[in-house]
């Protein structure tokens, strides 16, 4: 069970590792209201466009490596999911009047570099990578989108509200775990190893969000929340977070 | 500019390399009646829906590794609609109360290898075949599902008729030819190498559309068209066939 805290005190970038050792246990916080939280819009939906553009590259990684036709069937309805999620978004930065190629390309360099870093060594640690990623980011940029302005909101909640690939991945996943001995604890390491990488994508969108601009103690708890919803959604597959 | 009649004598499954002398110039002939070719519906289906998910998967790795933001962009268009054609057919086999993945996996190893072979030797050459090998494939489906009971071929012929890739596969390859000397000359090779394989595909489709379960002479012109359309796609790119 990881239910660590994270404090982000780095002001200039330097990147921080989540601390190991809770202050507060998650389950005794007050939820977060996220809609004190004010993302700039076109900023919030460059970032979340991207991050879709990138879980749709994994996922049509992982249709070209399935190992079954069945699998290959289930995740590119999946990767279709994502491609739409992107697409909508796209079409809102469109309708705000901005070039979607402009806004994206600041968040690409360190996106891609996260992408490559969840693909894991083989098409299971693949499949958990985008699990745990788009699991936390999905509900993470779900929530930041109740901060912007109502209608707005209201159309980007429709969009990313969509079931995307939690189920067919959970399905694929927990089959391969009940078949192959072993595979639980190494993909339960993997499983921990991204959340450091995937709370620094969410940090970088709250650096927008923060009408102060800086990341400070306030938003604490919008990570332990982040790390809680991990953690059950590892303990879905019987996986150790 | 190749203009060869393609003879399928091999009754046995032995690969014949199309013919490079011409009997009948393509431009002589008259246009087939491909509904005197009746597909059989499912087969047809299954075989159209998994060179879809073939054709995505292609434009998916061309996405993932574009050189440029605006590619990637206009490439995931691209693949959405080949995914969607894809869900859309399966969703025809749904409706026929068949199992897709079953009705798919006879297809499957021969248009594995066929993606494989059509992938290049680099982003540009991946490009090439995309625009190859689908341009001859949705145009050659696209009319034998004249042939299908007529709702289904209604339904069918929406299908495969959304615009695909070839408006930014030829963009980025028109400006890529332009710039870089010496590729136009590389990707008119490589284009060429491409259409016996890609006839391959069509002629085994043809298989359980002849209603003999034969291929003989009668359906020569099929091929003919086949490789004009080629050959006037080429030529958009300033190629020679």
């Amino acid at each position: 069970m990881l239910s660590c805290v994270v404090l982000w005190s780095g002001r200039r970038g330097s990147r921080e590792l989540p601390r190991l050792r809770p202050r507060v246990a998650p389950t005794s916080l007050t939820r977060v209201d996220f809609t004190e939280l004010v993302p700039e819009p076109i900023a919030f939906l460059g970032q979340a466009a991207y991050i879709q553009l990138e879980a749709f590259e994994n996922l049509a990684r992982a249709v070209a490596t399935a190992p079954s036709l069945g699998a290959k069937e289930g995740l590119s309805a999946a990767a279709g999911v994502a491609l739409r999620k992107h697409h909508d978004l796209i079409a809102e930065l469109r309708r705000s009047g901005v070039e979607p190629v402009e806004v994206m390309a600041p968040f690409a360099p360190a996106t891609d570099r996260f992408r490559e870093a969840s693909v894991g060594a083989d098409w299971y640690e693949l499949l958990l990578g985008i699990y745990v990623t788009t699991g936390m980011l999905d509900g993470f940029f779900a929530r930041l989108s109740e901060g912007l302005p109502n209608e707005l909101a209201d159309r980007v909640r429709r969009i990313l509200a969509e079931e995307g690939a939690s189920q067919v991945l959970r399905h694929e996943l927990e089959r391969a775990i009940a078949e192959q001995p072993g595979l639980a604890d190494r993909l339960a390491l993997w499983g921990r190893s991204l959340v450091g990488d995937t709370l620094l994508v969410a940090r970088s969108a709250l650096r927008a969000a923060e009408p102060s601009g800086r990341i400070d103690e306030d938003v604490e708890p919008v990570f332990t929340e982040l790390i809680a919803d991990h953690t059950r959604r590892m303990d879905a597959l019987g996986l150790t977070a």
